[in-house]
């Protein structure tokens, strides 16, 4: 007897599943069942069709239900939403949405891959026409007819995570207005809120209105209100607050579900009946760092899943090595990507750990499109073992976050992260790659080499009249410097150490943090007791103060911003 | 009583020792001796001012003495030439290579830092003034402004190393006829032969006369014959051959000298005698996966030798993981880059190895400048642990790479990098990356799933009359196809069985080796079982065959070359 295998929903989880059994098992029986038109399209690509990148919206479709049948002999049905699970019968029973017929279907294995909804807040206007949520193809559709035929001008995005995030982005490119309201402090919770302000700063730079620590309250007729009360022009708004996992159907049929509100599975993707599986966005994982169960909507990890049941269903066994959390973005002229933990999550999980901000060339600085990368580096204290780490700029940052997902993975410390040999030349790289050299700068302050202060203490410092040292040379002293800094440049300090107490703390920085380090070294063994380097330099404190003086309209701690 | 630390050579080693030891101590007197006029420059990026990306070459020079006695206190003594080394005495005797004057001076810790020599081979013509080499600014310098003034339109550039490569590729952009002669069957040893013809394909359609298995025969007046009898127009010839370490002042102070002809060092890069250290390119360092020594002329090694030099002066203990070889090189259109052992480095080592060749997007396909990525992984048998790859593509193949020889370094195996979770957004990757995907393909081979023939393999087969089928569809088959391939596409074999033999071996290929994969896993399951999976498919034996039938003439095995 041929095994008759179901699936719930497709895209990266259930397709995969779909695709890996065929492979498995030429005799299986397998049918997708999908609610919508579309059962494979690519998810992530959905914003870039708001600005053309992806002009063609049929494009996004991946694979047709007659692709998966041809080449596959997987039935993919759309338009039929399962609507209930018999699990005493093995069945399930779908409802055809363009009849509205219902009908049974037996399983001998049921994957469940349902994905997750779209958040939408209980608030006045909710309901309007003109308010939109991102899912799939056909969302996207609605959104980019109905902002080119009503020749509208201002949009609001609500929400600032990768959707969010994606969706102003491609609006802005488009021509619009736009507005991104969020309710946190920082948009992309993945990064720590000095690395968000690089991203605050790209996107107010291209223009976008950027509104945090705020939250919409009312969508009116052509504008939205926000809880602090502003004001906005919006005749179209595009929800982007989060995602609920789709549950209800696992729910209904008595199927556990776990703390996070996901599915709850076991290592091999089992729910609590043996002949029923979970996959994708609607699943509860385990994170690896954090040692406790998490959601994680992405979709690598749904096709590793995806596999990992086939396979369970086959007799293979899987690892199942729990989540890590990679990922990446790409925002106008930046590159941002992340892996595991930021010190954010670190702090709130009580797990002690330091950090490292490291802002070198991402290329040879002599050649072409060489450009500063902004990286963050989060390490276990005392251990050294290495917890996760953030990559911005215009350049391969992704590499670097890569490497560093693959040193988590693989269980690396600081010491190994040092001794990596990684691929160079001068078009690509630096001989001494960053994720090296901020094992490196972790090892000395693991060490106790030297001391540090990060970026976000700096104002307090400026404010408070601390005694601060500008490294840097005289010219680049003069076009912007911290307000109370004596500029003692790394070339003149051995003739002027007069200058600088002994009986106070000297903080020391220069443009990226890398002459300091020398004259904070040499300042040690000179006898000054209590030197510090100011982690991230006038570059990135400029970045870190810039977006929140522009918002605040609040003092500078420079005298002229200085980015470059 | 400071120490007293002498070093012979800048750049990558020497400087960064001599900076090392300042940032330790203070009180430390340091002096580099070079005999040169510069100290430190950008080694790796001296073909780039034959082109003019890197125009003004006093840009190369990255610091000069003034420098490095403002900023670090380090005295560098140019055009100072170390000519012996005494060591019951602990001095070194230095000629002033301006004045001819020698003197001594006396160390504490010596660090021998001398790199290597180009190799110019004893044949007629060699000395004379239009042939130069690459080692410093200075060369290149030379270089630029003979071929400039002398109004030159050929040249011809010996090996095809990164040095030749690189040189060819920059002469070549400034508008001159380039010949490039390399005395083995390939350009670039770290590159297996399948992947160098990629390589060989990018230069050959960019103009250049790439002249294989043969070597430099004699250099006459405006031209160079080869070994083989080819007499090409060069009214210049660049050296490239390969390099030798300087050891010869090693050699007359007794110290040892390796196996492979560099200075042997220990753990802690001392050589024989406990004060003298010795660090880059001089040196013989220690394979990892070879388990013997070997050498090694990249800069990332040096500068790990160099600190750890550093901190062993100051009683500071480092590890010595030895080294897997790990570079990349940008050539016109393309990025290539490389880690650990090839295919046939392992076959020369005895190691037991298979691999896996895949070509996907490097992004997501309907995203801008999404361009087929060429992979090779190449692993231990039976045991799946990584050894190395190859990545070559107009995108960033670098970061597969480097996540490779994280995991070389981490001994990883297949399995773990099954399961790493990278990072991933549809303008910068695919959500199953190249490196998973190979992971996946490696494991599937690994565990029989499936057989596969390489793309090496391929030629012998269609003249052989072997049963192949073409699982694309008949579009592509008319596009251009295996001469006596058979046209079954994927979508359509199931109905089509008849015409599949079982009594003879069957292979199958497809554009990337994607849909053939498939179509191999349901015909063994249907009871064909001597199925055979065409590894690189298409496109991979396409590229394979291109440049070897260009130059030999001999017969193509597809109706059209089809590298799309």
């Amino acid at each position: 007897m041929s095994k008759r295998v179901l699936v719930v929903g497709g895209v990266a989880g259930g397709a995969s599943v779909a695709a890996r059994v065929r492979r498995l098992d030429e005799s299986a029986e397998v049918i997708m069942f999908e609610k919508g038109p579309h059962v494979s399209f690519s998810n992530c690509s959905l914003p870039y069709h708001l600005s053309g990148i992806v002009e063609d919206s049929e494009k996004l479709v991946l694979m047709s239900p007659e692709m998966f049948k041809n080449r596959y002999n997987i039935e993919a049905r759309v338009h039929q939403e399962v609507i209930q699970i018999n699990r005493d019968k093995k069945t399930i029973t779908v409802k055809d949405v363009l009849t509205n017929k219902t009908y049974e279907e037996k399983y001998d294995k049921l994957v469940l891959s349902p994905g997750a909804t779209p958040i939408r807040p209980n608030i006045e206007g909710i309901n309007n026409s003109n308010v939109f949520t991102v899912r799939n193809v056909v969302d996207i559709e609605k959104i980019n007819s109905y902002i080119k035929q009503s020749n509208i001008q201002d949009i609001a995005v609500i929400g600032g995570g990768f959707i969010g995030v994606e969706v102003a982005e491609n609006l802005k490119l488009a021509g619009y207005h736009v507005t991104l309201v969020e309710f946190a402090k920082q948009v992309m919770a993945p990064f720590d809120y000095d690395m968000a302000q690089i991203l605050h700063k790209e996107m107010v730079d291209h223009g976008v209105n950027l509104v945090l620590d705020d939250g919409l309250a009312q969508i009116g007729e052509g504008h939205i209100t926000t809880n602090s009360g502003k004001k906005m022009d919006a005749q179209a708004v595009v929800l982007a607050i989060g995602v609920r996992p789709e549950t209800s159907l696992a729910k209904e049929a008595g199927l556990e579900i776990g703390e996070t509100g996901g599915i709850k599975v076991d290592h091999n993707y089992l729910t609590n009946d043996k002949n029923i599986y979970a996959v994708g966005d609607a699943i509860e994982v385990y994170h690896r760092l954090l040692h406790k169960p998490t959601r994680l909507a992405l979709a690598g990890p749904a096709q590793k899943q995806a596999r990992a049941v086939a396979d369970h269903i086959y007799g293979i066994p899987s690892r199942n090595l729990g989540v890590i959390g990679s990922s990446s973005i790409h925002l106008f002229d930046l590159n941002a990507a992340s892996t595991g933990l930021n010190a954010r999550t670190a702090e709130q999980a009580g797990i002690q750990h330091d950090y490292v901000y490291l802002m070198p060339g991402d290329k040879v600085g002599l050649m072409p499109n060489s450009n500063p990368m902004h990286f963050k580096l989060i390490y276990e204290y005392p251990t050294g073992r290495i917890l996760g780490a953030q990559a911005i700029g215009k350049g391969n940052v992704d590499k670097r976050i890569d490497v560093i997902a693959t040193m988590i993975t693989m269980n690396g410390t600081l010491e190994d992260l040092k001794d990596l040999e990684l691929s160079y030349s001068p078009m690509l790289g630096t001989a001494k790659d960053v994720v090296n050299h901020a094992a490196l700068v972790g090892l000395n302050l693991l060490q106790g080499r030297y001391k540090e202060v990060k970026v976000s203490q700096v104002r307090e410092l400026v404010e408070n009249n601390a005694f601060i040292i500008d490294a840097r040379e005289k010219g680049e002293y003069s076009a912007g410097h911290f307000k109370n800094a004596t500029n003692i440049p790394l070339s003149e300090f051995r003739n002027r150490l007069d200058e600088i107490p002994k009986d106070q703390p000297v903080y020391v920085h220069c443009r990226s943090g890398q002459r300091s380090y020398n004259m904070v070294m040499a300042l040690q063994h000179l006898g000054f007791d209590n030197v510090f380097n100011i982690s991230g330099s006038y570059l990135g404190v400029n970045l870190y103060e810039y977006f929140n003086d522009l918002v605040t309209g609040r003092d500078k701690i420079v005298t002229e911003y200085n980015f470059k």
